[in-house]
């Protein structure tokens, strides 16, 4: 079993291509900070779909402790200050599959 | 390059097992009908974060059209109109990622 964790940002209207970038910056290195992270993805919404958010990231754990293992890191922490300073909402689910 | 779709969904208070069982069952059929699906997964969040929305689909395709193909199929459409009407809330984001 994999426990993955899902979570898509909209951003404020301010949030520009330059603090998206440090953030992007930010989240490619924490696979090699985090080594509980098992796969990890992120990106941009591509604007084929109206009403889609803005950002989403997919990350893949053995477990729950890897999950809070991650949370609590202050790598992660620092991207989750600053993304969630740029966002007008944050959602997320974490949930159990195979893979 | 893959195409990733994320969605995630809450549920209206009245929505209950029986019915995210139903919802579950016909996801389990999408890939097997939509030939465009790359890799499927989806679920019930576990509870482990406070504030986390109550389900998540997370589908890849290889490109944009594979996901309009999944957008549109009969099969896909039948399980969003259900769990539209089971939701209080649907985000959703498609963004372009390695693997």
């Amino acid at each position: 079993m994999t426990l993955r964790h899902v979570a898509c940002f909209a951003w404020n209207d301010d949030t520009g291509p330059a603090d998206i970038r440090r953030v992007e910056a930010m989240l490619a290195a924490l696979p090699e900070q985090i080594p509980e992270i098992r796969s990890y993805s992120f990106g941009r919404d591509v604007g084929i779909r109206e009403g889609s958010l803005d950002f989403a990231v997919v990350a893949d754990f053995d477990d729950a402790e890897g999950w809070r293992a991650y949370q609590q890191h202050p790598g992660h922490r620092a991207v989750l200050d600053e993304m969630l300073g740029l966002a007008r909402q944050r959602v997320s689910v974490q949930y159990e599959c195979d893979s």
